[in-house]
Formats: C-alpha cells, structure tokens, sequence
C-alpha cells in the first residue's frame, strides 16, 4: 500500500513536471523569441525547442511509465501496449518534425547542418529512438514475433528506452545552453546579455532545471523493482501474441 | 560464469572508455587551447574541463563501480569501502579544483558566475556530489552511525550516486558544447569556424561522445542485479562498524 502511495506521488510529480516543461518552452519562445512559422525565419526554428522537449522529453517520459501504473496491473495488456506505442509514435513525430524545422531553417540561411556536440547527440538520440520504436513494433506487437525473440528484446528494449531518455536530457539541455548563448549576446538586439540573467534567462535555465527533475523522476519511476507490472509466468500460457500479456 | 564475463568486458569498456576520456580532454586542452597555467588567463580555464572530466565523470564513475567487481565479493569489504570513499574523494577534489579554475579566471576577467544552465546545473552536481560523500562518510564509514540509519541511507546512496553521474554528463556535454561555440567563432583568432569542424571540432565532440559512452556503461553496471555485490544478512551479524561487511 505503502508503495502505490509513493508510486503515485511520483507519478503525480512526472505529470506536474512534464506540463511545466511544456508550458516553460511554450511560452519561452512565444514570449521571448517571437512565436512561431514556417517560413525559414527565426520563427520557424522556435518550432525545435517546443517540439524536442514536448516530443522527446514529456512525451516520451509519460509513454515509457504507462505499464509501471497500479491501475492498469489487473487489466489486459493489449490496450496498454497499443497505447505505449502510440504514445511513443506522437513523441517520434514531434521530436522528427522538430529536427525538419531546425533543417529547414539552416538551409534557408545557409548554415550548416550537424556539426555542434549538441546536434551530434541530438540526431543519435532521435535515431536510436527510431530504431527502438520500430524494433519495439517488430518485436512486440506483430503476430509473427516468437516468444524466444521477445524475451531476447525486452530486457534490451527497457535498458535502451532508459538510455535514450538520458541522451534527450543531455541533447535538451545542451541546446538551450548554446540558444541562451546565441539569443543573449546582448549587442545587436537590444536584449540584455545572457550574464546578467535577464527574465529570458532565467525562464529558460528554470525550464534545463524542469527538464532534469522529470527525466529524474520518470527514470525513478523505471528503475523501482517494485512499480514494475507483474507479469505471468509465459511458460505456462500458450503463444497468442497480439491478446497475450506478457512481453 | 557467463554473466562474471558479461561484466569483465563491460568493466574492461568501462576502464578503456575512462582513458580515452582523459586522453582527449588533456589533448583538447593541451594541444588546442594552449596549454594550462594558474594565472587567471584562459591557460587557467583550460584545468576546469580537464579537472570535471577526470573527477566528476572518469574517477566518480570507477569508484562507483568499484563494489561489482566479482573478484572483491569473497573479500572483506572494509578496504574495498575505503578505497570507494578515497576514490570518491579524489574525484570531489578534482572538482573543486576545477570549480576554483573557472571562478578565479571569471573573477580575473570580471565575467559574472553562474548564470549559463550549465553552470547552474554543475554546481547542483557538486553540491550534491558533496552532500552525498559527507552522508556516505557519516553513513557508512564512522562507527557511531547506526544500523538502522545505514538500512534507510543505502538505497537513497545508490539511487543519488546515479542520479549525480546523470547530472555530470549533463554538465560536461553542455559545458564542451558552450566552450566550442566559445572557442571557435572563427574570426578574431584565425580559428576555423565551428561549423566547418576543423580537427579541434572532431576530438573535442568525439569527447563528448566518450563521456556519454563511458556514463551509459557505468549506469549498466550499476543497474544489473546480478552485477551487485552479495551481502550478508545484517540481522544475523552483531553490530560492529568499520569491521562489519554489509552497508
């Protein structure tokens, strides 16, 4: 009982915090840095904060604790499967229309692509991303997947899913490190310089803060033995993937 | 047997990984940016990178480690516990010093501290680097530290030893990030432009790339169950800290 409470403290935590990144982005780059369009202006690249954080981070974060809730334990695991997946297809949708808005935007201004360590990590991240969906599409919900290959995947699956919500923090957070440096100057647009900790600023570095706490609680949230869903013993059930509650 | 091997080769990655982590941070520094001094110029702030990458990423990360190693778990753990803290210590040292660096080249240039989310998040990781070391020296090592204290206080060590090599890597990706886009502007100093990735762009980002590397196979280590040290049942041992195996 004790362990359920705690459990949905933290969830409830995850929640609160994932909003407050979604709201501290949002209004970061409507307020500050002009709103958004596409149209290869600077408007355009406010699209790639809002949608990495939102896609990569929240999204992401709030997909991968779906199976870890008491709630849903007693239930059939198809419709949470199904629903982890979508989850997670949102979230990869969100994070690759928010690297088109930082290609985009670079080719209209002729800078060039994938050279900073942040966007090293970045595209990484979104590629390993896309694998594990895929490999997670593959492995878990089509019919033709073998029991032997879904208990190979699933250890690797939850490991790598941890992994990848590390490389989202460190991809969110270097980048809006170096876009503070970028917008801040502080000498051709009138705005006050990153140092001296202008409002923007500190929206901003609060919103790297906000990330940080949920990527912490969500991989809390993975890590606790406890809060994992029980599963049945798959060598006592017949092979019926698709309606089967296991893997 | 299979899982020890498991373990050997990550350890071996691990050790390899940490190397070339030191390797390529001193290179950068050494090779590219001039050199080191303590004088307050920029040869000052060449000891922070190198110094944060040594202690707060490669010697954390193998004292942390250094209770899964299979060959010490037949062993009394005491000197293993001493090593950890000495291992530790070493590492809280070197980020002191590499804190020292940066705030005594900030103070010599009249540049303003902590401001940048990288800062902001750095200091949040020494500062908690710092507290979880006192805690562990008062939890674990001093002999007045109660049984039942240590029992609440290992989970919330290891859960925040993770969480603090999470919070490094964050720090020191965004920190290479923001000294690259420092360093190569390309205009003043007759640099290539970070964007056209000169040599210095390709070591230094591949370093970013190895502390990533090194922190996912250090957490794999910590995360693996059958990776952690067997521990005696502490309520069929008489209490006797600092000669007692458990904690």
């Amino acid at each position: 009982m004790r362990s359920i409470v705690s459990f949905y403290f933290c969830y409830l935590l995850c929640l609160c915090l994932g909003i407050a990144c979604v709201v501290f982005v949002s209004i970061w780059n409507s307020h500050w840095r002009g709103g958004f369009a596409w149209d290869g202006s600077a408007l355009q690249f406010n699209w790639h904060p809002v949608l990495m954080v939102t896609g990569l981070v929240v999204l992401y974060g709030n997909g991968a604790v779906l199976y870890r809730i008491p709630l849903t334990w007693g239930q059939n695991k198809l419709p949470w499967k199904l629903l982890h997946a979508g989850v997670m297809l949102l979230a990869l949708l969100c994070s690759i229309l928010g690297l088109c808005a930082v290609f985009d935007f670079h080719h209209t201004n002729s800078t060039p692509n994938l050279y900073s360590l942040h966007s090293w990590i970045g595209i990484c991240t979104t590629a390993l991303f896309t694998t594990q969906w895929v490999m997670g599409l593959v492995g878990f919900l089509l019919p033709c997947s073998p029991m032997s290959f879904r208990k190979l995947l699933k250890p690797a699956h939850v490991w790598m899913g941890g992994c990848i919500l590390i490389l989202s923090i460190v991809s969110c957070i270097s980048g809006i490190n170096e876009k503070l440096f970028f917008a801040l100057k502080g000498t051709t647009n009138g705005t006050m310089p990153y140092g001296n900790l202008p409002p923007e600023a500190l929206v901003a570095n609060s919103l790297g803060v906000l990330i940080v706490a949920f990527g912490l609680v969500v991989l809390k949230i993975l890590s606790n033995q406890k809060w994992q869903r029980p599963e049945p013993r798959s060598e006592d059930m017949g092979y019926s993937p698709l309606l089967q509650d296991d893997s």
